[in-house]
């Protein structure tokens, strides 16, 4: 069977499930562009990532799991600003037109866009290495968004979730991650260990619920992508402050105490990334309301450290020294 | 030296003159998102299309050719809707960092961001094979937009500038076109022709100014992508009609006429694709204002058919019984 674009795009993505109508929504796919009617209270939140095989996710993958994943951590971008998701688009490209693969993909897509009532607006889909560019639009009241800047000394700094689980799983995936590994070959860990860190690394939850509802009580917040140590100190970086964090406060789930050393679970918290949890500031006061809403959601919530004046990210229970945030290219050496 | 993801983005694409500020975005790059404000009037246009290396442009081409054809087909959506460009996201993966391709591919960007007031607002930058991926973000009035629907029996069908120019290009650059071939080896075509056909295909010019100048006088609109048939098709298919394509009047470059047999430039025009032309219909009565309109702009305007009750695309000038529009898919067998 031949499929064309467009049969690709008919059978697998304009389809209800996934392009599903809402009112914002003016014109959906099949033009050439889409139309959104942004309300005049509203501003529009917009983000992209792109996410490549072999380098973001392990080429042989399940495809419902790289279309969940792709999107998650999209939404989890509209999270740290507070934005409610509005709708998306994808710019996919596959090496070939398999439609039990493009079936399980669109069904991934799927289920978080319609959680999250965030449907597909349109898109492109091209031949080449499999790759997935998902642009994620979302609202938020003018001037309610939350940003990296304003954190102020004397605040908490927390957490969500656990910390640290993003990158362990990637160890188990067989990618290398210096200095980070399990207490045991990968085929030894207790079975639901292994599944934890499998659902850690594929279907990250966005923490868009948890965002919405205390997002007035928090003063600037980011997604955990690169480790605490960096997120933290692009916190403090655009806030102008200092982050002085607690190593000893750093929350990790009870498979990662149980696979991994302390000095594993430490380094793939502060440097490991992938956790797409939400770390954010929020004066003292506020504290209780907010283990609130966590405890609401059946979140963990954790105060992991303190602003202060100054600059960097400090964690004086830990020799961080050398220590550097995972970069997608800090390998690369052409200059 | 080491670049950093970073460093990439702090050097090459957040300069200022590539995210340069505009009233309507609230924050640019360097946070979780960017920030758009939508007036209360206009409406959010929106397309994406994504460019592979080896599928989309050749491997080796020159960086700031690569990045004005990408953002120039992602304009010549907005053109085909009628909107105004706004800003655009890139999504960009690279195999390694060198900073003199990047350098070259932000300069490339940056040329048609200033023409059309178009800056960069955020993006994502990993390692893969190389792969532009482009959202353009363009504001029109509300309910003023050009979509494929709106053809009806009696108007008239016109095309800007050259049609089979972009895949005559394709055809110098070496890459497959069954049936569209230049009539004489590439290095024995004049020079200026040779020079024609790179430009056509590396810098496609968005008709944005003859699109928003037009736009009232314009039923239907789509840019030439696919080929005439094809995207003539898609205007008939969304409007309920049908359209017959004259042959006998289908504007050719002056290159083209030149260097390329009647049969190839016909293919070329209805099956090729990669233009980047307008085609459009319009009430009859519209047609002195539709010249005059590109008249001012020096860009050629013909009258290539009609719109007529019932449905498909006819050309009974040419005998194109199975002849079909490329596609990026069509030779995918699994399925």
């Amino acid at each position: 069977m031949i499929l064309t674009e467009r049969d690709i795009i008919g059978r697998y993505f304009n389809v209800p499930e996934l392009a599903f109508p809402r009112p914002e929504i003016e014109l959906g796919p099949g033009d050439d562009a889409a139309i959104l009617h942004v309300p005049e209270d509203k501003r529009l939140v917009i983000s992209t990532d792109a996410l490549v095989a072999g380098a973001h996710f392990p080429e042989g993958a399940a495809a419902e799991l790289i279309a969940y994943r792709s999107l998650a951590v999209n939404l989890s971008d509209l999270a740290a600003m507070a934005a409610e998701p509005l709708c998306f688009t994808l710019a996919l490209t596959l090496p070939q037109a398999d439609s039990q693969w493009l079936e399980a993909f669109s069904g991934g897509l799927a289920e978080l866009a319609r959680e999250f009532r965030c449907p597909l607006i349109g898109g492109d889909i091209g031949r080449g290495p499999l790759q997935i560019a998902i642009q994620v639009h979302g609202l938020c009241r003018a001037g309610h968004e939350l940003r990296r800047e304003g954190a102020g000394a004397g605040q908490k700094v927390y957490v969500t979730g656990w910390v640290g689980d993003g990158v362990l799983a990637l160890a188990g995936l067989g990618v290398a991650t210096p200095d980070i590994a399990f207490n045991a070959p990968l085929e030894e860990l207790p079975e639901e260990c292994r599944a934890h860190f499998h659902a850690a690394y594929f279907r990250p939850r966005p923490r868009l619920g948890f965002a919405l509802a205390a997002a007035p009580l928090i003063a600037c917040a980011i997604d955990v992508s690169d480790g605490l140590l960096g997120d933290a100190g692009h916190l403090a970086a655009a806030s102008g402050v200092g982050i002085v964090l607690d190593a000893e406060a750093l929350p990790y789930s009870p498979a990662a105490r149980r696979c991994a050393g302390e000095e594993s679970r430490l380094r793939a918290a502060l440097c490991g990334g992938d956790d797409y949890e939400l770390c954010f500031s929020s004066d003292p006061a506020n504290e209780s309301r907010l283990m609130a809403i966590a405890a609401d959601l059946d979140l963990p919530l954790t105060r992991i450290g303190e602003v202060v004046a100054g600059e960097g990210v400090h964690c004086p229970g830990a020799d961080v020294s050398g220590w550097s945030s995972f970069d997608h290219y800090a390998c690369a050496v052409e200059g």
